[in-house]
Formats: structure tokens, sequence, C-alpha cells
């Protein structure tokens, strides 16, 4: 007998292409830390990888204090181009059929977890302490109370594009009342742990299956995971719907833990390109030019590998 | 040949007694975490301990994510009382005898040291980028600069008792301008990280050896490290000069991975009491009454264990 | 709701005071580590503790990859003596209260258990696989299986004192058919490996609590820990008894992983002296000299601190 | 200024196609961890990956305690295929570029490394300490020394293919003048720790670059690895001449720690093929099906990319 139910097995049977291309600019030679390679886990398994730095550089690699990987690497003065790519399989259920409601005692909790309980920087649920318990007291501990988190999230705090702002913590997000991804995420994590409910921020990639095709340019995407059950969980306050075929790349405190590039030095973006949409990789494998005809997302229902790609990929 | 010179080995030729009681009321059972205890290392070594909790409850023990010892337990409601009392042997010789004026490029860094460069809650260092350069930009890399840090905070940021304030970060602090022993170790941590010196803060004790007694509550005392040579190596903004005997607890980020408790749940504390004094181990052990007449230190000059304690304790 | 029960929460109303005095000579610099720690845990809260090298040299500390604590340190030429000196709290009831008899199939195990079910140096589980099956392939998998394994060894293994022998493996000891402690410990671990159950070689104090005094020296005492319901589990092959107030110094994958003391370098034994026995805190603290006529311990009822001291401490 | 000067930094100018295919039967669903993937260093850049299980089955990774990347599945009954193909950049230069002669003294060996210096199950150390004295004793500490173990087993051990065999150690090795690369490989590291040099132990990839291809299937390869100069560095007792090319996958204690695969219930091996070797980028990609008319090495010159294909692979 075991503790927890296992999460249900579900079959990986859709495909995801993710990647990235970046390009910096750069006077001098200059450290820096990539944090952008997803991990396997039951509900992705990366199948197919590529990854190009270029000019071609020494990189070493290790995993951070919250498990991430990061690449360790010194560019060369002048442009380089660091290129991401990966293929990644995923189930078509959409991501809710792992929940379990099942919070638990602080006293109870592994130890190496005690703190995604306590405030970070971006989270800073000793700042929300009363805000929480006046709004979300009533619920019962568990997802029920987690839910009617991101439900006040989602309706309180309007979406603005590009008010995203590094020195703004949860409880400055929900004073001002509007935020980015990254601010949902800060703020759906320090509510829950004012409850004692271990609570990270993840930075993943996030394909349009089963949606439509917003039409904004493809990004990486902010949300948080509540460990309950003897497992993390997936909430989403800014789109506050199930999900199908998300990707963690990392997780942390707050997005301080995790900036998928950090630099010890002045570097110019000269180019930022994200891309997750899902393929048939029978016709389509990484380090391929970007082909957005084969794409078989961006529509209400799921197509599968074989059948055609959408015909209109955006919702516009 | 080995590479840095290794720190100079120097008799632990004084007894230092440190120790704290603390007392919580809770009216329900809460979990907490304790974070009380020094480590073995080579200038200090921990001869005797003595710990208490009353009512007895079960306790484990795990070291967090900056090797910190910490103690978890859940108190029974009532009043409980927490007592940590231990002898450590430290050298008489004051701490600047370790310094080595050795920087390393961010490159050249022990991977598990980058997250010690990186900006934290507390000690905001990417929002003092251009205040940092401004003023300490012109000093050499390494210990002139850190120094020329220190003495800046000493001379410009006033000390004032009971400012503490579990909201401000390194960057308000120098906006108001004043603080208390914390204040000064996040604007000390976040200055160095801003010329990618690994800096963390320190929890410790500070005995008045070689110094006159303050004539204030003994307490538990911040200051910071910085990582130069292949060795963590103190600097205290504070006080700015050497110090003899000091005892680090615990290091981390900031303030808030250097908690002495985290509670989950609601504790009134009723009773906070710190000791930190030069003894004779011949006299004195762990878990006899605290007997300031007993104390050889409090005087400018050192006093070796033998030696009649000092007439005058206080300054006063 | 919680994944297992937690083990019971009983009182900690005896102490035990263990320790050791070990004096080396060496006749140059000699580095090394010593092992000689326990920890808390919820069935041994560390009271008080005393720690002493001498001639004193400087040490540091640090946890190896089974979480065992472990002293580093070089000891100048000449005579060394090294004292540990500890008052530990343990409950009074016998230690299979904490049992549960839930085995975990090796696909639910936590990551970083798997290790403990693979052979090891002295735990050759792979070279027992036919001898295990064919001897315990009939037991119902968990503590019942596990019991008979100890009994089994009770049985058939003969216990040699002074038949110590580094070399040889769980394998060689059944084959020869005796032992001593260290290799009942390898016996027990090696045949759970061979059912998956993660098995880890324990190396602690065992004070005579409701048992005769042996009359033997007081050594360290090895035993075994097997992983089921979320906890590990005290065995004990050789007394195949439950005990009181056991306390665990050290765990890993064999003896190899428990050494209490690892030289660089040449030393010789000169002292080797071990206690562990029942006392009344109130009266006896560390550091004191020895003095057995303070014992509670060595009687089949168990005394309680305040009670008159056991009048005859030997079995004989 | 730092510490030990950098291994120089050489351009990654050649690609090595590495990879294996394992098909495995198993009558029950069968828990199995899998070692495959090699990690980013300075001298190995994982340009490409492919990975593939069939049918698919969820699976998630973990580092274990030599960091080395576990994969963690549990096949259904029936046949599995595991696949995984990679494109690795390599230095064109040759490995002892990065050898540096500085060993270390136990005493600054960082913590966590004193590992490397004990004893394990098949570098059985501390039973060769006086054939190691008397047969290297004379060599200067260093690669002096390292060298003439690794003269001496060439010279003395005979390489029989087959021969391999998971009970013996390097004592026996030794006795009986015969073995595998696995048992050079266990030779070198045990006879490395007699003199306190950190060893580890290495399975990876050798291509056959500025090499004849020996004409035997490829497979797997063990080596070793001894720390000093603040790096691990790469010796091979059983070729005993500084290749180009070589790729680590995994280190560990000894071949225990460094099993490709471990199955927790029985499995049979149907297919089982590795291949490693010098390929153009341009023109080969992962997944492709295997062309050893593409391979670039076998010879005794080095082939650029783009260079002609090497006609005779074979040195029959």
């Amino acid at each position: 007998m075991d503790a927890f139910p296992d999460p249900p097995e579900v079959p990986l049977d859709l495909a995801v292409r993710i990647g990235c291309k970046l390009q910096y600019e750069t006077s001098a030679e200059t450290s820096m830390l990539l944090n952008l390679k997803p991990r396997h886990d039951a509900y992705q398994f990366i199948a197919d990888e590529h990854s190009a730095i270029t000019p071609a550089v020494p990189t070493t690699e290790f995993d951070d204090d919250h498990n991430n990987h990061v690449l360790r690497l010194s560019l060369h003065p002048g442009l380089s181009t660091i290129e991401y790519d990966a293929i990644v399989n995923v189930p078509s259920q959409s991501e809710d059929f792992a929940h379990l409601d099942e919070p638990h005692s602080p006293q109870r909790l592994p130890a190496n977890l005690l703190r995604y309980t306590l405030p970070s920087r971006y989270c800073d649920s000793d700042n929300l302490r009363d805000f929480a318990w006046q709004h979300f007291g009533q619920q019962r501990q568990g997802i029920e109370r987690v839910q009617a988190i991101c439900n006040w999230l989602n309706k309180n705090i309007e979406y603005r594009t590009g008010s995203g702002n590094a020195e703004i913590a949860a409880k400055d997000v929900i004073g001002r009342g509007y935020g980015v991804c990254r601010d949902f995420a800060h703020c759906g994590v320090a509510l829950c742990r004012t409850f004692n409910l271990p609570a990270r921020y993840v930075s993943g990639y996030v394909p349009d299956i089963a949606c439509f095709d917003p039409g904004t340019p493809m990004d990486f995407h902010a949300y948080f995971e509540v460990y309950m059950g003897g497992r993390w969980q997936v909430f989403d306050a800014r789109f506050n719907t199930p999900r199908t075929g998300r990707i963690r790349i990392s997780t942390g405190y707050d997005a301080s833990s995790c900036a998928f590039s950090t630099f010890y030095g002045a570097a110019e973006l000269r180019w930022f390109e994200v891309w997750s949409y899902q393929v048939d990789p029978a016709t389509t494998r990484v380090g391929d030019p970007l082909d957005l005809s084969k794409r078989l997302c961006g529509t209400p229902e799921i197509r599968r590998p074989g059948e055609a790609p959408t015909e209109m990929a955006s919702a516009a």
C-alpha cells in the first residue's frame, strides 16, 4: 500500500515544439547563466533537443538549489546567438486530472519543502496575511481555497500587457490592480503561503492546445504550483482554466529563481523569440526552420498527429 | 601545492558562553522551526552544549539550503520554554587575521556560490547598481572596495535602536539613513553583490572581548561575509572594526534566511534573553545559572581564563 | 489528511549518557575524520554534549552523503585524545512501537532512497538473491519477511567475539556461519535489499535498559533499519528483540559509511572506551568523570530518574 | 587572481554521434533506472539529443548522489525498446591538454570529494595498500605516480574480452592478471586512492578519433579520473594513451555507481547496440538511421567536418 494514490498514468499522445532564440550583444567577455531546459517528469517527456551557442564557447551545467538546470558560460564580445529547440511529449488530457485535494499540515511536510511556505522577495506573504484571511479565510483548506484565490485574482487583477516591473511584489500588485502573468503567479503563490500551503513560482511554455490562438507573440509564461497530496499541482490565476500541454522549465521562490538569463555584466538583447506549438513529430524535427503552417494547435478541438494542421492559426 | 594559502591556524584560546532563553505562549498546537545552533569551523569549536524544550516535545533536525541547522517541533498549547546554552572556543586574535584580498571573477566562482551574487528580498542589489558604481566604482575590487562600503555605511547610516522593520530592504535603508544591525548587514551585502562579490548575511553572537561593555542588553547580532580567496570573510558595517570571538549561527541570502524562530501559527513571545560573554571554562558550565560576575570580557584588554573576572562589566 | 499515520508521540522520559574516549598516537601531522555525533530525531533528543580534542586543533564539520555529521581535523604528531560525551533523552517504550507494516513498491520510493535497495561492498545482495528467495520467498513482503530474516540470522549465525574482519561481506558471513554485530547487520541489510526493501546499516549505542548487563565492555553497536510506511524502522538480527533507548549515530550503505574514525596516514589507537548507560540527569552532567555507580540500567525493570541506581550493574 | 590556472579553452571543433539501443523483455510491470545521458561540461557540449521509450511509459528524472542523470520508469510487460542518440561537440585536441600536476593534500580537499579517497566495493584500496606502496611508493605524488600506475596496469594486466565478472574487485584483478576495461578502471582508481588521491570510475564513450578502428563492436568504455589541480583529470590504464573526443556519461565510486540500467525485477536483454563515432553534423542528425559510411573517424589523422568520410572504417 502506498501513501497517496499515484497520479493517474495517461498517454503522452501529443507533441509540442518549444524553444527560443536569443541574441545578445556584449562589449566584453561576459559571464552568464541560462535556465531554459525543461526536465523529464511524468507529464513531459523530452523526446528531442537541440542547443546551440554561436559563436561557440565552453559551457558547464549545474543544478541550482531549486533543481533547475543551469548552463554556465561566458560570451565573447560581439553578437552571440543562443538557440534551444525541443520536442516534448505531453498528454492530451487537461492538467487538472492530476489534482488531489489533500493539503498537508506544516508539521507533516517534507523538510525540504518548508521553504516554499515562507515569504520571498516577490511573494511577500507576510504582508498579505490580513488580506488573505479576510478574503479566503472561510474557504476549506485545499483545492477549494486555492481555486478561490485564483478566481479572485482572475476577476480582480486586470491583465495589462507590458506592465511588468521587476520591483513590485504581490502586495503591490493587489494594491494597483493590474499586472502581467508573472504578477498573477506571485499573488497566487503569496496568498497560498499565507495559509501554509507550499507554493512555488513556475516558468514554462503554454501552447494553445484546445484554445484559439490569441494572436499575440508566443512567450514564456509564469504560473504556479501548490504542493498537496504528495505532489506539486498546477494552478494559473491568469488563465484560470485547466490547460493541455503545459511544459514546466523552472521553479522557485518567485521570478527571481526563474530568470531565463542572468548576466554578470552588460548585454544588449538584440533578438528574442519564443515558440511553443503542437506539431506532428513525424514531420517536424528540432533544428528545422520554424514553420507555423505545420502547427496543429490553436483551435478548440485537439488534433492528433497525422491530422491536418490548423488552417487558421490565429483568432484574428 | 594548494590553491589559496590556508587561513592561518591560531589557537582557540578563549571560551565564550553563548545562548538564549525564549518563552512562547500558544493557544493551539503550533509547528515551529528553530535556528539557534552554531557549527564547528576553524575558528569556533563548540565544546559544550545544552538544549531544553519545556514541556518536552518531539524534535527533528534538518539542514536548510544554506546549511543552517534547523530544529523542527510542534509546541503544545500553553507556555513553552526553549533554552540553548553553549561554550564555544574562539581565538583571541582579532578576526581580520583571516582576510585575504583575492576577489574571484564570477566565471571562476564555485557554482553553488553564484546565488550569493544575486539580489534577494532585503539585499536588493539590482536597485542599488547606480548608487554603488557612483560611490564605490573607483575602488579596487576586493577588500579595498568592501572596506569602502563598510566605511560609508558606518559613517552615513545612523544606528537607531528599535528602528527594525521587516519591510525595508537595503535601498530603503540607504534612502532613510538609519537602521539596526540587520539593516547595516543588508546594505553591506547588497552593495557587494552589485560588484559580483558573493556576499551573505550572518546572524551570530558578538561578545565584548577587547571592548567596553556598551551596557545594552545582549542580543543576536547581524553582520555579513564576503567570499574572496576561497573563503568567507567577516565584515561588519555597524561596528566597522575587527572583533574578537564572534560566533556565527546562521547564514543566508538575507535576514529571511536567518530567522531564529519561524512559526506556523500564532505565538506570543513572553521572554527573550540572549547571552554572549567570555568565561573561564573551568568555573562555568552549560546549564549553570547565568552569573555575569564571572564574565571575563567587557574591558579593552583581553583576559585569559584563570585571570580575575572583570570588575566593572558595564561601561556605565 | 496525511499519508502515513505519524509515528506515535511518546515521552522521552529516560536519559542515557553516551560517549567515547579515543587516544591516538601519530608520528606526523595526520588528517582524520570523526563520525561520533548523533542527531536529534523524534526519539532521541540531544540534551547535553561535550566535545574535546587535546591538544586542540582546528576542526570543521560537514554532512556526508548519508547525512552523517563529520568532524574534520588534523592531529598534531604525538598523543591526541578525543572525547565525546552526551546526555540524550529517549522514550522508555520499546522501539517497536514505531513499526508500521507498509512496504513500498520500488516505483513509489522517494528517489533518494533507491540507493538503499542496491548492493554495496559489505551488503552484497546481488550474491544472495537465490539464497534469499529460497529462505524468505514465502513470507509476506514487509515486517513478516524482515522478521523472518532476523530470526534466521539470529538462529543460524553464531555470535563470535573478536571475529570481526573488514574483508568479509554478507555472503561470506552466511557461508562461514559466525560473526560480530557488524556482520549480523550486513546480512540483514543485504537480505532485505534482495526483496527491494530499502535497508541501511546503522552504528549506534544500545544501553542495557530493561536488560541485564551482559558484563562485557560497552561498545558501539551495529544494527539496521528498513524503510517502510514512510519511515526508517529499527531491526537487530543480533539481539533480535526490541530494545529501549537505542541511539543512532550514523547510517549508510554498510560499515564503510559508518566508520567512527578515518585516517589519512598512520595512527596507533592507544585508548578506546565507549559508554552508554542510563542516568539521572539531575545528578549526572556531561564532562563528569564516568561513575557507573550512578547507572540506572542493567536490570530487567526500567528505573526512572530519581529512583535508586542499580545495585548490581553486572549479570555476573 | 584565481586559484588554479583555468583549463585551457579549446574549440569544440569535432562532432561525435553517440548513443545506444536497448531492448528488454519483461513478463511483468518492471521498475528500472537508466543512466545514459552525458552532461555539458567544458569539453563536451550536447548539441542534439533524441530519446525514445517504446512503448511509451511515464518517466521522471533525478540526479543521483554522484550527480549522474537518472531516468526512472516502469516498463510494461512485453518487449520495450530504449533509444538514446546524441551529437556532442568535442575538441580535436587530445585530452591531456587539461592535465595539471598539482596534487592536493587530503586536508585541503573539498569536503564532498573526500569520499573518493576511500575504498569501495570494487576499488578496494584498503586491500592494496602494501602492493601500492611497494610498486609506486617511489614515484612523486601527482601525475608521475598516476602515470606509473597506468603503465604498470597496462603492461601487467592482460585485456581479455568477455572476462568481465561482477564479483571481482581490484585486488582480485591484480591477482588474476587479466580483465576488461572495467577492471583496469577499478585497479587505477583503487591504487590512486591508496595514495589519498581522489579517484573516480567513469563510464563513457570513446570514439576512434585519430585511431584505427579496432574492428570490435562499439561499446561503452570504463576509465577513470583523478582530482588534482582543482579539476578531474582523465586517465585510462586500458588504452594508456591520451584520446580525442572521449565523452563522459557517469561517474562514481566504481562500476556499481555507473550501471547504465538497473532493474527491480527480471528483464531479458534482447538487443544491445552502442555507437560512438565522429560525424559531420551538417549531414547527420539524431534519430537518423545509423550509417557508418558517414563515419569520419577510424583513421590515424583527424578529419574535419566537411572532409570526406573514412574509406576504410575497420582496421581489418
